[in-house]
């Protein structure tokens, strides 16, 4: 016997005949033997329907009250699948946020976890039923709903598979599980058997939709296993687990591609100690992210041009900013391109091999590839390029780095 | 300063436009320096939508569950109404039943109201906030939501005013207030300035649909001052009071009528003690609902002829049930007739006053209209008649009591 927390997405339960589905899978899982709570999402659509009547009935709205009217879309998911199981037979009752409770902060339309009270749930396992847990929502120390952003939903799920100290965190998606990289671009890419939360984490945030960033921090944090697997297909998927828990680990695990980056260039900025305090001080205050930056080698010592990345929806903000903030620092011109793409090679495995990003960089120029900026931490090494060659640029690495399918 | 409770239906909240409008009365009603409390329904449609959703997913289906899903659609209206307030500078907050609470029994789907604790919502007046509260939904002692039933959100607004001591509760709904009669018939129906809770409570079951009959029950008990009037138009509206509150009372004070009714004509019974049990027993046990019974005095002693009526919705089942049940009961015939309409002549004046039945009946015969039952309370006289002549009969006694409009 073990204890599974299982998890279907908006998607999975985007009708009542899926809904039927899913609960056929529960009810597989609940056959064996096993302890099972369930987090759902809001039907598909769902959440954008609900938003969009908070958008249009106020300017100024309250995000207390945008918590209340969003997550009633989980409150529907619940009920409905409590029945569903009910009508094959399984016992299940659902749990809305309050009533467990989960306790977060009063960060209202993206509160964090802070507590799960589980021994109710826990004393209903024993009785044989199934619980099904609203994703997304919370309570917070004003007993007010919140909710935890888009994409809450795998947070709450492995948040309630660390409290009840879940043998595994099963995550249905529509995807089957986690790729060497995106299949739709690299046909010869594998499904990864496991994968480290580090690597799942970059991937994560380095545009692989899988899971969200904010769910495998807390993964890791609390050593959940959580295993990625598909809603339509029957067959294991990707574990993300533990490093020790991976026996033969490759060098490079994967090759990820974000398309979200824009890259802005200050011509001829001066070269001394300051300048970019004035730079990234006004973008951090408009809240703008800045993530890879390079600095050229002075060419004469005195000027010299800095280059950055901020996301592609950040673009025209960003420039603005710095043509109205930075105007005493004297650079010769801006430049702006959204037409980039940055491309990242990932594996635990490249902190003890040495020469992962020179392959990575040679493997690019044997096809003709600039690159415009790079960064690098200990596991990641990541390029910027030219969006067109994006496709090209990962089949390349796909197979400069051995990981094809056979 | 008064303390006033405003109820608004799902029509009157039907799209974001109407929910902005009732932002706009309620700041009025706010602006008055009164302490406002507002029970709202859901958006028009929305209850129905949920009750197909969950009708869909399962065929035996949990009632606990199915109040989950349900009074997600007073969720909604209450976080948005509390924004539009917001917008309007007002300050508002959204109350769900298990916030405030409101307890109830544990008959989901159509639970009573217990008690409502009031506590904060009083403390939180003194600061001048506005409270929102879903209608339709409470708190049982498990802490499961429940639901009131159908129209619960007219009950949760008089019982949120009897809790609150409230001066008044006005109930917003798509008609300016009660009539004499129904004016889409009765071209000369007077608006009725006041009636009072046992006039309301006759009107409400028989068929005036303007407000639910078990919410009527709730202010009679308390003695909660309602108002009735329009969300659309100003003005006021009808005050349901206290007989003590009415000064000049009517003998008469409207003429309801209801089309739900069916008439079963059971012929040539056995005229022996018993018998009548042998008969109503099966339908109970169906539960089905006898309203108007009459036996006829036997011509021949030994035999007679039972009328009675049942809802519309019933009769092939009332009928289906007596034939199957009654075979040793040994009647002639059974007849069904669903052509017949029920029409009530009531005021609490015709306690103190002899004759008003027989006006009925004498206005009825000079319109040439027979009367097929008779059944009379204390406060009123109803008879059943062909359905043909329902706006014939509605007018001639609308004009035979004094009630039209000059």
């Amino acid at each position: 016997m073990a204890r599974i927390v299982m998890k279907f997405g908006g998607t999975s339960v985007a009708d009542i005949e899926r809904i039927r589905k899913v609960a056929e899978r529960v009810k597989a899982q609940a056959d064996q033997g096993d302890e099972v709570a369930v987090a759902v999402s809001a039907m598909a659509g769902e959440t954008d329907r609900l938003v969009a009547k908070v958008d249009q009935v106020g300017q100024l709205y309250d995000l207390r009250e945008y918590d209340v009217v969003v997550s009633s879309g989980e409150q529907v998911s619940v009920g409905l699948l409590a029945i569903a199981l009910q009508d094959l037979g399984v016992a299940a009752r659902s749990w809305l946020g309050w009533q467990i409770p989960v306790r977060t902060d009063s960060a209202h339309g993206s509160a964090r976890i802070e507590q799960i009270e589980i021994d109710e749930i826990v004393r209903r396992f024993a009785e044989g039923q199934v619980a099904v847990v609203a994703g997304f929502q919370g309570l917070d120390p004003q007993d007010r709903i919140t909710t935890l952003g888009r994409g809450g939903s795998d947070t709450s799920a492995v948040a309630l598979a660390a409290a009840l100290g879940a043998d595994r965190c099963d995550i249905y998606t529509d995807v089957d599980g986690v790729y060497t990289s995106d299949p739709r671009i690299v046909t010869r890419a594998r499904k990864l058997e496991r994968v480290t939360y580090e690597e799942m984490l970059e991937m994560a945030s380095q545009g692989a939709k899988v899971l969200q960033t904010r769910s495998v921090e807390m993964a890791m944090k609390h050593r959940v296993r959580v295993q990625v697997r598909s809603s339509f297909q029957d067959g294991p998927g990707t574990l993300v687990v533990d490093e020790d828990e991976i026996v033969e680990q490759a060098v490079v695990s994967g090759i990820a591609y974000s398309r979200d980056e824009a890259k802005i260039t200050l011509l001829k900025v001066p070269d001394r100690p300051g300048v970019a305090a004035k730079i990234f001080g006004p973008l951090a205050d408009a809240a703008i992210n800045v993530d890879m930056i390079v600095q050229n080698v002075s060419p004469e010592g005195d000027q010299t041009d800095l280059t950055f990345t901020v996301g592609k929806a950040d673009l025209d903000r960003a420039v603005q900013v710095i043509k109205e903030k930075c105007t005493d620092l004297g650079y010769a011109d801006i430049l702006a391109d959204a037409n980039v793409v940055k491309v990242s090679v990932i594996g635990v495995g490249m902190r003890s091999h040495a020469g992962v990003a020179q392959q990575m960089f040679n493997a690019l120029a044997d096809k003709g590839i600039n690159i415009q900026v790079i960064s690098t931490s200990e596991i990641k090494v990541s390029v910027l390029i030219a969006e067109d060659y994006t496709e090209l640029a990962l089949r390349s690495l796909h197979t400069a780095y051995g990981l094809d399918a056979d």
